[in-house]
């Protein structure tokens, strides 16, 4: 097992309890020995459901599944069950069977609907999922359900995670009510926009009509899970699944007018923005979580993928790595991304050190400050491309020999 | 010096005399110590020309340069000259001067015309030409031109060198005629489609007219220079010119239909390639060369856009680089590449072993044989999508900590 990620929050979080949910995990040896590798939540009667799924063309069997009883359904749902070790992705017709049992052996276990049972995996790619272990771990978990709690939430964060050196967590409260919401999350690498290698199932205790509920999570999506990249890689398996309960109300919200809706909105936005920045943070082989701004652009759309350009390049993220403040390469990644960028208006922050304006190095520009500034474990970057108004932030690690050492060796 | 690559070839090659080609190369100390630093090739009045440069939105002065002088004049060409050390781009108004001033320094020691020198520079980016070097490089390399031999090629080719580890040149008779085509090339790194940081200078002692001679140079890099990766970096610098002297033929080429064209075509092509193929192997870091192939696809475009998909991907090539046959990671990039695929349909190949069919592993699939073709110096992957009929081809490396260490230290 790897070290933790130096970047990594002192603790995993104090999460609060959600009416409405139970949790449970166990140890059923899918692929790892003696650790918990099945996470169960159970939910109250009622409860919504909103998801994003992975963009691949080549999804796995679990986001096939998610997405058709999303679709089918009246958009309620009563668990969500992750493995850890195997993603039933590149399976064929038995990775639809798997998916199939695992609804029904849940769905059996608590006498519900397996149409209503939501389901993830994360793993190795191309390997049936052993119909013995879920037979097995299956009913166990639906037996050994308790509150969420503070030890449930962090056994929960535990059980998802595969090269994750770190389990992650965040909560928010709603303002003016006493709702809340709480959600884990695991990914380390084949992180990117659209969905990368990543799962997070997001709850809360608020009332939220299913459609106002999928409104509210594509936005916030769009401006946390959507904004990081790791290694540009995107995964066969990605699923940000929100299910609220509404436990903690009494009306719930069918619209976005609703006057509750803007707070549950920024509060939503906040657990997943953090949950996004963890997995930036857990970035295999990362050693500096580096924030990266562009202005300037044509429009916000363009801004993005200049900023990704200049996040997914192997050539910036290794001079990062390096504390080598070679801003030479963030021009290069500028002008290779496609969008209008005026060359002779270009202007470059590293930190808080300018370091050119209008296509030129500045005078007073100090390479020693800039330098100083790369020496953090936080640093950021900023480009103003000098063509319109657009802009946008994204997140990103550096590129190290840790990138190399975890993907040379582990089976993912 | 990093070591010389271990896919490099075993000794740099025997390119032949070019009539109406002199060469030189000088050791100004731009930024290297002593080395040669600047490279001169001067052309026979009425030597043609043609140009492929950087898709980079913020291309270097002496891309603007070449651009400007190949679209404003009548196509013919009496000089071209590089330094490496500084790539004169990112540099404004003052990397326009540099620019000018070489050209000028040129034309006078060789008595021609400014506008008739075509520049490439490459090293550093952001940091102005050192106009001391120039005054007194230029002029002792007009005044060292001597005719293309064995030896003046290896030394040109050894003086663009930037992080290239070994020199490289390619050369081919054109069939039926007493002309040949030689070239030499740089780059190792920030090698992507659409001209990645690469220069190639290529001449032939054929007499081909300018247009057509475009013509053919689009052809060739479409399919050389243009398929391959390093790191998906694309440089501000990119050149490949070609240059016909004419001095080995009566009667120039002046249109496609020309008999003789489709000889020229392909020797132009087999050379390119080889230079092609050659910057793959010098890929930082490199240990293995790798060839893609991707059948099945809807359009030849889309297949190559798999293909770079796949051989892009950080996590098939450390997968190459441990020489692990984890094909779910090419799975998962062929499901990124946002190209039609059938997941259903997928066929994947590692060298000779076919590794899954109809989207599954296939009965008696060997991972030991698969994995013994990893453990070669030069490795293939074919995957057949499943929808169409469109295929294409490319060439890239593995990346492995050697890649790190190269850019986690020089300032490119």
């Amino acid at each position: 097992m790897t070290d933790t990620s130096p970047l990594a929050p002192a603790a995993f979080p104090e999460l609060p309890p959600i009416a409405g949910l139970q949790l449970a995990t166990h140890a059923a040896g899918i692929k790892y020995e003696k650790r918990a590798d099945l996470f169960l939540a159970a939910l109250a009667e009622g409860t919504t459901v909103a998801g994003t799924f992975t963009q691949s063309l080549c999804p796995s069997a679990p986001v096939d599944w998610c997405r058709r009883i999303l679709a089918e359904g009246d958009g309620t749902a009563r668990a969500v069950v992750c493995n850890s070790g195997n993603a039933n992705a590149f399976t064929g017709r038995a990775g639809d069977t798997a998916a199939a049992l695992t609804a029904e052996l849940v769905a059996a276990g608590l006498g519900i609907d397996a149409d209503r049972v939501f389901l993830a995996s994360t793993g190795v790619i191309g390997e049936t999922l052993p119909e013995d272990a879920l037979r097995e771990g299956l009913p166990a978990l639906a037996g050994s359900l308790d509150n969420a709690t503070s030890r449930t939430w962090a056994d929960a964060a535990f059980a998802i995670r595969t090269t994750d050196t770190f389990s992650k967590g965040a909560s928010a409260r709603v303002p003016g009510t006493a709702a809340h919401i709480a959600g884990i999350a695991k990914g380390s690498g084949m992180i990117a926009p659209d969905m990368a290698t990543m799962l997070a199932f997001v709850f809360t205790d608020l009332g939220v009509a299913p459609d106002i509920l999928q409104v509210a999570l594509s936005r916030s999506v769009a401006s946390s899970f959507n904004r990081i990249t790791v290694d540009s890689d995107t995964s066969t398996s990605d699923t940000v699944l929100l299910f609220a309960t509404g436990e903690q109300i009494d009306d719930e919200i069918t619209t976005t007018d609703d006057e509750r809706f803007p707070d549950f909105q920024a509060a939503l936005d906040s657990v997943l923005l953090d949950l996004a920045h963890q997995i930036v943070r857990d970035g295999e082989g990362a050693t500096k979580f580096v924030e990266i701004t562009v202005s300037g652009a044509a429009s916000d759309d363009a801004a993005e993928t200049i900023a990704f350009a200049i996040g997914n390049s192997p050539l910036v993220k290794t001079a990062l790595a390096a504390e080598d403040a070679n801003w030479g390469r963030i021009v290069m990644a500028v002008g290779k991304a496609g969008e209008a960028a005026d060359r002779d208006e270009l202007a470059i922050w590293i930190g808080p050190e300018q370091c050119a304006a209008n296509g030129v190095v500045i005078d007073g520009y100090s390479e020693e400050r800039a330098t100083a500034h790369l020496q953090e474990d936080e640093v950021s970057i900023r480009v103003d491309v000098g063509v319109g108004s657009g802009s946008a932030t994204i997140w990103t690690c550096d590129l190290t020999h840790g990138y190399i050492e975890i993907n040379a060796g582990y089976r993912s």
